[in-house]
């Protein structure tokens, strides 16, 4: 591949915190990748610099017309000392999805992987691995031309940022009660719920806000149309083992497809069990844990892989799933992913990116 | 009032542009004002600086997760030299309105009100005076937390910006041709479509791109739900004159309640004429303009005041509206409101700010 991409290194390397101190989100590594876009010039000046503040007119875009959209991902340390991507390909496809949807010039996908590789093996020694933890990955697109008017931006910053991330599960893999939210919505076909874009989660805080301080983990969020039909979780796509058979909602337009859904998608044919997507209700949820057929419910997601769902709260009502206890198939789920992440388990899929044998292409 | 605003000047005034080349949004000025929120602090630190850029981290939330509401509103310098605003109060009553949906801690309307009529007096030699020209003032409030969980931020700033923008209308009022959205949606009930929020703005993006390249200068947008009741037109509220009745669509929890609207509809009622807000579809515009009674459609915003819509195209069809003219009751309001903006005309609603008046109060 032939992207020179610049690279200053910091001569202040950070001190890196303690494993047990990662938690989400909260420390950043050493570097980052900037890429400048110009409608004049196109994306320009791909460089990995110290990490650092962004320096922005207060007129940008960005902070008055939500133009931005960003992905998620992970880097995994095996055992062996390997580097392990979790498809990062398909991250780069849907942020070009993404910016599709926003009115953003896409990006070539093959310079952003390259990109993101090289700004991963300049950051390597911030790559946890203890149990559970990765480095993870966020490459985001800002608008950043100074003008107030509405419409699409003629400047760009494509930033990518890493930070180190704790377990997700500090005791073990745990069942969570979710709130069924009734009142608030997310999305709505036509709108932006597919496109991973800020102003989805924006939308998104008041409801969490609501079922965390009456103890829910999370909120499922129901269609904006008919308030009747089961969406996601949270941040994350949500399935269901109805009897023998695991159901997870259609993409319809109005939430994002995940890739954590797509994989266990993939992974659940590969064993031959019976999985359907289509739409789903909450009644139907309701009528299912009535008749005992409601066997177990979970979320997926980059951040927690798979999130067991004990309780949901519905209209003054708690339906208790498999008696609060994490399912069998949510266990299974859990350890194969995370087997295959951490390099312990065969990939029969080929979701990893082995990037051990990509460091050398790089060079 | 006893909020003490710090004031640095600029060493480096800029050059002012030539009034005929101001535009929307454009050119801002040589000051700003800014304050910091910290949860553990408060609202604190109001101060008037130069215009900067800001320098934020790059996990900032604004960039992630879209917490931030605007605000936009216009100084006025009338031909006798005073300056007016235009019902400050209710903009900053509405920020807050936005705040609360976003969960954006509340800030004091008294102060942020002084802090506008201290920045504008700072720059006062940048408010233009020709025929239809302003001062636009756009404040805002951004997420700053560095941290990439998704929750309300621990940090923010709340910025005001200045911009001298030129006449909506070159060559006098005149009508636009408006595209009826049937595939995009903006805003759902439950959904943050009320809230003055950067999130909306990106949602329409496409839409808004769609239309332009067709010949249309806004969107007109039906509601997400059952996609036939009318909404708003762009950034603007919508009304219409059916025979002699002005009918305007019930604030119903998805679009944004405008202060030009309101202001409409007091003049409205104050002429006596009659008004009703209630659920609008687009089949009885089609119908009403079949039967001869739709008489004139105009939007209601602070950038353009009165926007006459000539023509609707809905469907494969386009609606010619009053011959494509400006009707008599939107030239009479346009007229009337922009007198009063202005100071050629009593201001029988008491909506002007005289800052002329405030400016020894200030000092
Ligand atoms: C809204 C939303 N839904 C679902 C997901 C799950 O997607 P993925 O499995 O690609 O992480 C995410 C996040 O990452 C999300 O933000
Ligand atoms: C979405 C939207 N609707 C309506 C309006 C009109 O509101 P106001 O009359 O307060 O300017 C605006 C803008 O300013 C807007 O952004």
């Amino acid at each position: 591949m032939a992207h020179s991409i610049s690279i200053e290194r910091t001569v202040h390397p950070k001190q890196k915190p303690a494993a047990d101190q990662l938690g989400f989100g909260k420390y950043f590594t050493d570097h980052m990748f900037i890429m400048d876009y110009d409608a004049a010039k196109g994306w320009y000046d791909p460089r990995i610099v110290p990490y650092q503040p962004i320096v922005m007119d207060p007129a940008a875009k960005v902070f008055h017309y939500g133009q931005t959209v960003f992905e998620g991902l992970k880097a995994y340390r095996t055992a062996d000392e390997r580097i392990l991507l979790f498809r990062p390909h398909r991250n780069f496809q849907r942020l070009n999805q993404s910016n599709d949807r926003l009115s953003i010039p896409p990006i070539d996908e093959d310079l952003a992987l390259e990109a993101l590789q090289q700004l991963v093996l300049a950051d390597q020694d911030w790559i946890p691995s203890a149990e559970g933890t990765s480095l993870y990955i966020r490459p985001f697109v800002i608008a950043t031309e100074a003008a107030l008017g509405v419409n699409p931006s003629q400047q760009y910053q494509f930033i990518i940022i890493l930070s180190p991330v704790g377990s997700y599960y500090k005791e073990g893999i745990k069942p969570v009660p979710i709130h069924v939210e009734s009142h608030y919505v997310r999305a709505v076909a036509g709108g932006v719920g597919t496109a991973k874009t800020a102003g989805n989660y924006a939308a998104g805080l008041k409801a969490q806000e609501h079922a965390s301080a009456n103890g829910y983990s999370q909120v499922l969020w129901l269609d904006g149309v008919h308030r009747k039909y089961i969406e996601e979780v949270g941040s994350m796509n949500v399935f269901f083992r109805i009897g023998d058979t695991v159901v997870t909602p259609a993409l319809n337009g109005s939430f994002l497809a995940g890739i954590t859904r797509e994989s266990v998608l993939q992974l659940l044919r590969h064993w031959n069990i019976p999985v359907e997507e289509r739409t789903l209700s909450i009644d139907e949820i309701v009528e299912a844990h009535a008749n005992g057929t409601l066997k177990e419910a979970f979320g997926t997601g980059t951040a927690a892989v798979i999130s067991p769902i004990g309780e949901l709260f519905w209209q003054g009502q708690a339906l208790r799933i498999g008696e609060g206890q994490t399912g069998e198939l949510s266990a299974k789920l859990y350890h194969t992913v995370t087997g295959i992440q951490k390099g312990t388990l065969e990939d029969p899929l080929e979701w990893m990116v082995d990037m051990t044998k990509q460091a050398s292409v790089l060079k």
